[in-house]
């Protein structure tokens, strides 16, 4: 059984014709039934299907391309890091423990295998989602495991994916390349020394691996560990960070180390979306309420709001692109935050308003057409009704594709639906993955080319575009648009 | 004009075949057009049509199967119980007392033939809606009028409907039988003696009618006979109902007559899904303020948010499954509330929160595998956004079926297409009818098991799911799931 | 390259077969492409597509029809007064003033040719969008112009256009024939003398160009133009409107004015749905403070929600259909508005309650069959949740259709998915183009056509609805709920 390359995409087809392959990893997945649509989608896929992955944002370990080591084994690399899994068995009454999750006191002693084994056998409930398909993506074309996962074939694909962890043709650089990426983002904080990055740079390897200036820990009070990276924040530039002038002028000099490492983008995940625009002496009296611990009610909501509107002024002086992605309650589940910490599947989206939020951010920058705004969703209710309206009219402002919840088949579909009436396919910025899996990366890309290809042949089979319109406007989705919004032409 | 009987499915679809039938009554109905998707949705609906009916919550009346007593007429049987039948003829300018529809003062002096046809000629108002869907089903299915209701079959229909109503197979137990269910629960109110439960159980009938507890009359301060309720529910238990101690020890006695009187489940219709979690003293204290009048604003809704968590520690006890319903404002028509009172047609779905609204009960008891939490909406903008995001998460939250005005092919499909890609299937609870209307049993669920194997056909189709897989799913999504979500299995 | 023309239709069919058409200009355009629900909408679309067109609310300037004076040229035909498609161009960075785009100094030294030309170079921005639909079908249609618009072809297409805007039939009243229009509504102020009606009333031309009341400027104290609108309201009605009497008594004279220029409906653009029901002294003394600028936070809403019950009430007395439009934030973008002034593509969409906010009305006069209210919307989300219920009971409510941002393929659609299970076909009033784009009225008829098409055809092919029934619906949804709907059958 040995795993296909990526690389050689037609020869993939060629093999996977000629052998029974599971149902959901059919040539024509996704795809709609109906012959004629089908028939358009696949063509315009095919010339699509083998651009090279442009993935923007997400948040693989950079780590993983520095020292190119093997990755540990099965659950821990397919299982413990992806909390649309694990949240998954354990919305069915799994405990975390016995699937390997870590907690607050580090990686439970849980035989990886016996995790393995109750993850398969637990399979049938990711029926009809997204990570089914991801996960037999990575399964069949990754490893070469072209049985269904079940509780009968757990170990034989245990053994399978073990076995090609421990080949130098499974570490991180050699998975990157077969991937065929061509530039990779990942996602660091202001008090990162970004050795990482460094190394990679300073390593034969041609892999282009850039980092992405995120500093909620920074600006966001509520967080639980503010001070300490605030202190930190200091610590690594050498400047006063208790006072407005020199906070401001340690952002300004991270950015700058951050373009050092490649970045060409910001990324702001807020509760909200709401942006301000206080005075000098307004901010600088807020900012001192905050960091003398002094603050009122609201004071953390509206630095939040603030700061976005500072970063968005740093953005127009430095060109890097800024991304906001607002709309997720953090922690939703206070007794498994005490036990396990962060990101354990407990995020949980709310109702979001851009319409108000955005307003003062937008009044001050919007109209300007060199600045690079791009705003997420999690309330899937904003397409039509405000985030499409204010992308087809604001020359600065972009939509981000279906992101995290919505980022399956019919969250795409439907982010197509309700947004291209109105804002058009190029106030769009293409597809990102946004993912820690690395693995998924390929299977991610392939869903959304996918239905971009069905929403384009839907269009054309209904004569509301060119077939050439439609060839074009892929390329654009799968690869152009991406490069473009991010401005990554210019760069390196 | 024989009717036909639901026991012999295969026979009746043979006889459905040599005869030319209205066009809504095709056997094909509501399986999309396209032909590979149709031969699929036909496959998976022929293996779970004929599975038995689980009804695990509704509000048909106990009272006609202790009783077995015939139906009255047509009207009072088919338009007069059916809030959405008279509530769309009333929106066309149509008098409620020209229907027959009671009154405060009781039932009109109106002809319930010269109703029945005012209903027919009017038909036409129902395309496209759920109600046609149900309404012909009974129709064709349970009475064997074959021609489409308008003024000119008014009469005929009404004749055959009425003469059958006379016969001994069309009383109520003997259309339980003939429907293929397999148990129905009711609801009563926790004043309610359940007379008619022990009367069923006391016959030699085998039909399996149980109850639920909703004791939203002696929770909701707002409710009109609130008071009244609370004395009546000391009444009927004994206990000091004036007291915080008293009143919960009514509830828990009630909870145990109910179960007695096979119970698996509580109820609970709140204007919203808000919680809370107060400690004893001030749970306590703002009883006291209810109960004695004294209440300030906001205690009605903190009360009503105060006892769903009470409930929920009562069903941690005693295994009872929680049913929240929030979301209508009931009574919108105050003028037709004054003339004709309660479920007249104008409850009216509002915006609601969950992700704050739940967290105080699902912070409490959301991580307790063994507590069954089922949340309703019907605010449909809560699937994707946090309804599927909860249940995908926390082990004791799971997701009613598209509900009320919701529970149309449309909303159906919706339900499934905005909750599988985040909760899955097996966060979901199978189907219920929630209906007053008894006839329209079988169709309801005929309707639901359609809509599940269309959604389950795309999937195979698109090669997103295997057709074995999606054979066992469609089993689940119609009969399984209901009595595990309802721990039916282990009752009776 | 003759234009063809709309009388004719079955030889334009004809012609269009004969000759390479471009693709999304095919006579199966917006058709679904399964083959049987595709066959029976073009079946039921052939029934429809010659019907008159209805117009009962748009935003057309009356001058147009009663000068009959030639357009000036293409741009400032189809460019200039097109928010929907300036916007476009502007969210991709390209300057208002090289469009030709009117600012507050007037019409811009642009050449309309350059400003043609860049539009043209960038119609790719349009792929998806209805505006594409309805240039195309402009382009086509009226001016004969097959090639698809872009650099290459722009030249051209501006020629042709220029050249049939010199002939007398592209004069205003000949194309008014030729789209088969019977009637259309535009919209005028309080304080409009309606000179423009008055003159066409007195031609011999037979086309019904009606005006509606429109008095959003004398109500909404937060406009920029309030307080001169108010004395010009005086001026031309000779009462007091600095007294509540007055004032009331103004709207009743300008309501007869009205209704003498044809005038069937009232239209009410509010930033919400908010309707109040105070008492006299409360509604006066709210009045004062209002005109004599000593208003209070939130007088300004407070009044607009008390004058729609008003305007309700006069409704009642005069006849006056009265429609309701909120949800639309205003002039989002401050400095462009300063720039620029009103209508320039930057009026977004808000999230619009209609439970709590219409009820004070409907509690008032809902209950009325001889009363009619339209209600639009810009937020979807009200369609299932909340709009259709209230349509599907209250006698005196019906739904506007999908509208502005929504007339969109995908918009309409969800319209029709969304309301007609809960309201029915019968609690719409048919489609309005709302447009000031006269050129593109049919093309906007013709779009709304084929999607209630498409809706019923998969009805019928999904067996809900008979052939016979949809043909029926077809041509109601078409024609005559708008004439039902607008009262427009009496008038004349």
């Amino acid at each position: 059984m040995t795993p296909v390359t990526f690389a050689d995409q037609s020869a993939n087809d060629r093999s996977l014709q000629s052998m029974p392959t599971p149902s959901f990893f059919h040539e024509d997945r996704l795809f709609p039934a109906e012959a004629a649509v089908r028939g358009i989608a696949r063509e315009l896929h095919a010339s699509v299907r083998d651009l090279p992955i442009i993935s923007p944002h997400g948040h693989t370990d950079p780590r993983w391309f520095a020292s190119n080591e093997a990755f540990e084994n099965p659950t821990a690399l397919l299982l413990a890091p992806d909390h649309y899994v694990f949240r998954m068995l354990y919305s069915q009454g799994i405990r975390l423990a016995d699937l390997a999750i870590p907690d607050r006191n580090g990686v439970p002693a849980t035989d990886p295998r016996a995790a393995w084994r109750l993850f398969a056998e637990n399979f049938h409930l990711f029926r009809g989602t997204p990570s089914s398909i991801w996960l037999s993506h990575v399964l069949v074309k990754v490893f070469g495991v072209e049985d269904r996962l079940d509780g009968n074939t757990a170990d034989a694909a245990y053994d399978t994916i073990d076995a090609a962890l421990k080949r130098p043709d499974f570490r991180p650089r050699a998975l990157y390349d077969r991937f065929n990426i061509e530039l990779i983002a990942t996602t660091e904080s202001p008090v990162d020394t970004l050795d990482h990055h460094h190394s990679i740079a300073a390593s034969d390897w041609s892999g282009r691996v850039i980092t992405a200036y995120r500093p909620d820990c920074v600006i966001d009070a509520d967080h639980e560990d503010f001070h300490a990276s605030l202190e930190a924040f200091g610590d690594i530039t050498g400047e006063d960070v208790s006072r407005w002038d020199g906070y401001l002028a340690a952002h300004r000099q991270r950015r700058v180390d951050f373009m050092a490492a490649g970045a060409t983008s910001t990324d702001h995940g807020h509760p909200t979306a709401r942006t301000a625009d206080l005075d000098r002496g307004e901010a600088e009296a807020l900012f001192d309420r905050i960091v003398s611990q002094k603050q009122r009610d609201g004071d953390a909501e509206l630095f939040r709001a603030q700061m976005l509107t500072e970063m968005a002024a740093m953005s127009l002086e430095d060109g890097l692109v800024m991304q906001i992605h607002p709309g997720s309650f953090r922690n939703h589940n206070s007794p498994l935050f005490a036990s396990h910490g962060r990101d354990k599947g407990a995020d949980i989206p709310t109702r979001t308003d851009y319409v108000e939020a955005l307003r003062p951010l937008l009044n001050r920058f919007g109209n300007e057409p060199d600045f690079g705004c791009i705003v997420f969703t999690l309330d899937e209710t904003s397409y039509a009704r405000e985030l499409a309206p204010l992308a087809g009219h604001y020359p600065a402002l972009k939509l981000g594709p279906a992101w995290w919840f919505h980022d399956s088949p019919e969250g795409m579909m439907r982010f197509r639906e309700q947004t291209t009436e109105t804002a058009g396919f190029y106030n769009t910025v293409g597809f990102n993955d946004d993912t820690r899996a690395f693995l998924s990366i390929p299977a991610r890309h392939d869903v959304a080319r996918r239905v971009d290809c069905a929403f384009l042949a839907r269009l054309v089979a209904e004569h509301r575009l060119g077939l050439d319109e439609a060839h074009e406007t892929a390329r654009d989705l799968a690869y152009n648009l991406a490069k473009r919004a991010y401005k990554l032409d210019a760069q390196n």
